[in-house]
């Protein structure tokens, strides 16, 4: 690889993006750089919603060394008028000579629009460079555009032979202090964290971030027929955050009540075979400001997620144990009949963390059966 | 740590006697060095069964210089009369002054035997010195001294949630090239490899190392009712290499010269509740030479083994997809109730093989339930 080439250019741009990790929401990450001469005249990045993009940012760093330049940025250029004009006239009015993409636009409605347009205007566009890259930066952005859903994590403590729990349901401890503390950082980045009120009446989890700094996410536990009981602690929790509890639309009034004494919201969604519809409370979810969820389990609910194609990315702590064939299965789904069509992670990392290992990688739905 | 302290040479002697790794059977591998004034003046390792004591070249090697010395040993010295005379009267000529060792005997009768003679003769023994590291090294050979069976290596192909086969038997790949390369790898290292006959027609794998350099093993098929197919592929591969069948002492004989036929050996063992006991077949073959066992499946072997406290090593390689619970789990065997009382690993590493994980680590039983 040409260490002055399109891609280092790119991977320039790359790295300004991410210096607004988790501050531009509801808008994308974006960097650009402007070179001229193989030299880089001007930089910019999308700092937080409201503030001016990135690309422009970068052409007036350029100043006038921009006509005649070459502008490479990690998303495709907006062209419709928002809080900040449409970036492909500041293009064509900076007299930029070619523009080189990361990734185009991730809502199926507007990708490659830009382009056409910049092409139509005679500027030269070169796309793709550094497409996955650029598309992996803004995953939660790139959920939210197409699914109008928070992205999914899901986060397990398994042991080696994938058993998240012994056959009596005893899981102290899968996983080590390490891991635990990880997953308090995990808890930290997301808005609100998801358990089964399986998993509430089993570990009776306070779900916060004390071990690490950050603020307590959001709780929504997924309870068909209400069964939680009020003395959870997370109810005595003061939380600081809204503990959202959701059940199937035959719950009987009286026991939501019950509930919502306790300060939690109790909020009625449809229901088959006895299973809570996910999409639905991702769709609630969502609405609520909630655009990066953590599951935390139980099984069902992982599986339900894995069945419906909802899982965005797990992170698999194993523990070095083996609990056996009776013990409780990290997805309750019944699974597929070929290993070829099977749900798949990609972008697989692994790492050891404490005395246990984690896996990590993001979910990709491909064969059907 | 002190860069001249004692753990430093005795890192020195366990460098040594590795060299010799693979080589030494049936005897440990032992390194020794030989240290006056802070100075290394003598060093040696056993070199292969019948040769000298790495002790003795130590001392040979320092010559008069051994007088006052201290000796650095990775293993308890003999004290019996073998092949080259028991190694603490060499100590006791040579006017060793103080000996560090790394771990005491592995046979419980012999433990300590040799440091109490010398002790008694007036040398300084200080022991336990990089004890774990001392120990990891010779595993293979403890467990011959301590069980008089083969040292097990189970090698399983895994989805991230535990599973070795959809639950229609399609493994197909769950594992990618890279792993079965590894395999092949670890394969040449073992003497014979061990399936179940369940595997045999599932996968009617060759299990062979044609994908690395080695002589392929010996095949052990664990069959009780000795159902596996004359048309199998491992009968009719050149393999230069037996195949033992093991089944019950119940099946009929005719079955059995069928199968003998074809070139392998029938050897029936006692079994239980219609499963061959592995134990029975660990011990035979022993006696036919194999110190290092292979496991490669299926779920009930893999089982039967842990339940047995059999099984020394895993090595995981987990495929980046899932399953599904109603698929094949990894260990047929039913399991614990508390998670304290499981099976672990030990010492785990992992690192990526291909797209794939590895997770490996030794085997340790502890709780009783």
């Amino acid at each position: 690889m040409n260490a002055h080439g399109p891609e280092s250019f790119m991977r320039r741009a790359l790295r300004l993006a991410s210096r607004a990790r988790e501050r531009t929401w509801p808008n994308p990450m974006v960097g650009a750089v402007v070179v001229r001469d193989g030299r880089i005249v001007g930089e910019g990045y999308h700092h937080r919603a409201g503030g001016p993009h990135a690309e422009v940012l970068a052409i007036e760093a350029a100043g006038s060394a921009a006509r005649g330049a070459d502008l490479y940025v990690t998303l495709e250029p907006c062209h419709c008028h928002g809080k900040t004009g449409p970036c492909t006239n500041i293009v064509l009015e900076a007299g930029i000579r070619r523009v080189f993409v990361g990734t185009s636009d991730p809502n199926p409605r507007e990708r490659g629009r830009s382009l056409r347009l910049l092409r139509l205007a005679g500027v030269e566009v070169i796309d793709g460079v550094l497409e996955q890259e650029c598309r992996q930066l803004n995953r939660v952005y790139n959920v939210f555009i197409r699914h109008r859903r928070p992205y999914v994590l899901v986060k397990v403590a398994s042991s080696l032979d994938g058993r998240i729990a012994a056959r009596t349901g005893d899981s102290r401890w899968i996983s080590s202090k390490a891991a635990r503390t990880y997953a308090h950082r995990l808890r930290a980045r997301c808005q609100a964290v998801m358990v089964g009120a399986g998993t509430v009446r089993a570990d009776d989890p306070a779900l916060d971030v004390r071990h690490v700094r950050g603020k307590n996410p959001a709780v929504a536990i997924i309870d068909s027929r209400l069964e939680i009981r009020p003395s959870a602690r997370l109810f005595k929790l003061r939380r600081g955050a809204p503990v959202y509890v959701y059940t199937s639309k035959r719950t009987p009034a009286g026991k939501a009540r019950l509930i919502e004494q306790l300060g939690a919201e109790v909020i009625r969604v449809p229901s088959r075979a006895g299973r809570i519809e996910l999409g639905h409370v991702l769709s609630d979810l969502f609405q609520k400001g909630v655009y990066r969820l953590l599951v935390e389990g139980g099984s069902r609910i992982i599986g339900s997620l894995v069945e419906g194609r909802l899982a965005d990315r797990f992170e698999i702590v194993y523990g070095g144990c083996f609990l056996g064939s009776d013990a409780i299965p990290m997805l309750g789904w019944n699974g597929v009949e070929r290993v070829a069509s099977a749900p798949k992670l990609e972008n697989v990392v692994c790492r050891r963390l404490g005395r246990d290992v984690l896996v990590a990688g993001d979910a990709v739905y491909t064969g059907r059966e």
